[in-house]
């Protein structure tokens, strides 16, 4: 053996590996190979740094190195024994390469599921015309993000005690929020989240419980019908009239009711106050939670904002959900959920127990630009802009597209719903846009219960007058 | 009605407010307050003009808003007239301040759980010695990390595809990943998330089933704990030997196996690879998946880091979970975790659902700070240091608290248990530290299963040589 091992290593003088990391990787892959046996002697570090040539450290530290972990036994006074027990009787073991190994992997119902979801579109190329759900990041003032960006990086070593919601955040954001959403909470009534849907995710789970019934309006946001499912819920599809969700006593009793007051998604409907009043006394009635879901309130065109229902609500029953990746842009990351006070604390345990916590060095760039006036600048000067796409983007389908799809006017946020004719296979019709370089959403796709709506969902917020315009010519050809 | 209503009215000219926003403001509160009922009717915006001497522009603008919010109902050639049910009759309703108010909220059975649960022990003030879990942030190169971070941000506009997991990154990690780890795969595999708790959470929903088993490590991670029993799994504690969890056929069959082979969270001691083998045979005959835990794996004081069992997995049915917040910095928010290839898209897709994405702009910035050597080099650093900070920790807790207590030597990571005498209370003893200002977390909080063994677990990485002598002084005077 002494003379054996010698002749199965082979050390390489001037190659980019340390001659220790090459014996001990050596050695290590004769054992796993079997061709040192478990139960056989090595040489002692000595021997085998001079029949090697090495020096007695070198040799040293790699039977040390195997020692460590286990492939070899150390025991005073007597040589190195390769350890027993090392095979992992491969032959039984099916091939690990290749994207079939590993679906024998039994995955979760829900995982499941996951596979038969319609949401959320992905769409994996670069962005086009009309894809729904897009601000124009074009417009975004980068530069002077990533300057509050480095500075709060920079100041990241003054700040040592951290509460995972970022005190400064969360005054500059409630001051917004209290002026321009008519929000009434304290500060810490707001908790940052990566994305609004990790914020439903943290309400359905801390007040769904497996069989509790959910109510989402239809057609909707399906992000929330996901969550709530993965919470267990039973949710049933509320159809909408022209103020909203219509409040109707035939279905069980919710337990959460998910609401896009300021801008109905998909429709850009507003509800009016009449309506807000009618669920707010529903919830009251029932014990039924709300979750207002503002995802872009701030954009809004016709008069002033609509307060937000938070500020409405006699009693802490509204979840309010917003979120910064449309009046900023897609990739900060950054959602809140404003929660009423007596569940704060609860709250935050939740969020660390769900793991889902943002960077305190991107929550203090944002205070910083939003108490710099950047954010409310940027916002303000979007709406202008928005507000005059959506004007283009309505007569552009009205020139291309005249009486074959009937345009609701949104009073705010990005997006607008076309509708076609009833029983337009609008799946399709989204198909052969998208085969044409135009993205749009099917409005079946939104659609939860029985209806012979059908529709297009476009975007028009990310695109300039020259986009949509191309954009809308080409719609203009394939619904004609 | 005409003359009346100027009287009710009270604008300001020079305020703050315009004067839309004032007349829109108190026509809104004469309605809610109910001193304008419903269905009566309003003056004509014409005429409310003329007898407020305001513009008629101005008094248009405020009707239709409060007509846009569903305040009035507005028909051609009619005055307004105040719109119907617009009360909540809040005679009913709780008062909405003070804590006592959402107390009424019946939350869920999980988030009921979370107000007993000892995890995870929360410090609002200011780091102390030894709390552990922390690295020493004062050595991040914090200049170099924030100029990383404004290129990257500055750069955002240029990346306008994005995949939720950055191709950059995840090249670089593997890369770094592959060498010093050990780990098999391709770059997609590795999947970035918010914190490693948001992994866990991940990977418990993606393959655990109500009323599945799942085996944790005793003593061991709470997280792991909370993460699978959120997920509906019966979490069973499997107790360690010198070797690590010892495998065994009495408990049922698991479908998920949290370890901690690096350094054994508590105990910091490495899994020998005899055990690591015994444990994937394990899987592979039971169809158990395994989640390794290298929450610290970076730091290994003697000799090299032994490799993942992600590695040496003959199948792919081991889960690789690490983060960014040991070796940079806490706050930085970016775990990872490494999954079959087989199930990328499931993942990827699951990530989406529950909305545990990360910033592309942190990962592009953290794949320069990978590639251009500054992440390596700011490891081999602190490895130094730390490994320092430890023998320094060792001798004076031996000088210090001698026999009291039996300090196991880490081979790793930040933080070592040292052992009390059997049934000492070691949590009464941690909050009598706590006082005199050392932070220690009780060994019995990270116990799962009936045994005597007490201890304190104490943090080592973060303190340079003063504070760790100071902090040790304190504790010797309180175990003696």
């Amino acid at each position: 053996m002494d003379d054996l091992l010698p002749g199965m290593l082979h050390l390489v003088r001037d190659g980019g590996e340390t001659l220790t990391r090459q014996l001990t990787d050596q050695l290590r892959g004769l054992i796993t190979k079997g061709r040192l046996a478990p139960g056989q002697r090595l040489p002692s570090s000595r021997e085998l740094a001079q029949s090697l040539g090495l020096s007695r450290n070198t040799a040293s530290f790699a039977i040390e190195q195997l020692a460590a972990e286990g492939y070899v036994t150390l025991s005073a006074g007597r040589r190195p024994v390769v350890a027993e027990g090392l095979s992992l009787d491969r032959s039984k073991s099916p091939p690990r390469s290749g994207r079939g190994g590993g679906a024998r992997i039994r995955v979760s119902a829900w995982a499941s599921s996951l596979q038969r979801s319609v949401w959320p579109p992905i769409h994996k190329e670069r962005p086009r015309p009309f894809q729904p759900g897009l601000a124009d990041e074009r417009e975004f003032p980068h530069d002077e993000w990533s300057r509050c960006l480095r500075r709060a990086a920079r100041n990241a070593p003054l700040r040592r005690d951290r509460p995972i919601n970022h005190p400064p955040l969360q005054e500059a954001l409630l001051r917004h929020l209290v002026v321009h959403r008519g929000i009434k909470a304290v500060a810490n009534q707001i908790l940052f989240v990566p994305t609004a849907q990790a914020g439903l995710a943290l309400v359905a789970n801390a007040l769904l419980e497996p069989g509790d019934h959910a109510w989402v309006e239809s057609p909707g946001y399906a992000g929330a019908n996901v969550a709530f499912e993965a919470a267990g819920a039973i949710v049933s599809a509320v159809p909408l009239d022209s103020q909203g969700m219509v409040i109707s006593s035939h279905k069980e009793t919710p337990r959460l009711i998910f609401v896009t007051p300021s801008h109905q998604y998909p429709t850009g409907r507003l509800m009016p106050i009449g309506r807000r009043l009618e669920l707010l006394r529903f919830a009251e009635a029932t014990g039924a939670c709300i979750i207002e879901d503002d995802y872009d309130g701030e954009f809004h065109y016709e008069a002033r904002p609509v307060a937000a229902l938070q500020g409405l609500a006699p009693s802490p029953r509204v979840f309010y959900l917003g979120t910064f990746s449309k009046a900023t842009y897609a990739d900060i990351r950054i959602g809140y959920v404003v929660v009423p006070e007596a569940l704060i604390d609860l709250f935050e345990l939740a969020q660390r127990h769900m793991g889902i916590l943002t960077s305190i060095t991107i929550q203090d760039a944002l205070a910083e630009f939003i108490s710099a006036g950047a954010y409310l600048g940027h916002v303000r000067r979007m709406t202008r802009l928005y507000r005059g796409r959506r004007d283009r983007m309505l007569q552009a389908l009205a020139t291309e597209a005249g009486n074959r799809l009937a345009v609701e006017t949104p009073a705010g946020g990005m997006q607008l719903l076309a509708r076609c004719r009833p029983r337009t296979n609008d799946q399709q019709l989204s198909a052969r846009l998208l085969e044409a370089g135009v993205v749009s959403r099917a409005l079946t796709r939104m659609l939860y219960h029985k209806t012979e709506e059908r529709g297009l969902f476009l975007g028009f917020a990310a695109w300039n007058d020259k986009e949509i315009d191309q954009a809308a010519r080409i719609l203009g050809r394939i619904v004609r």
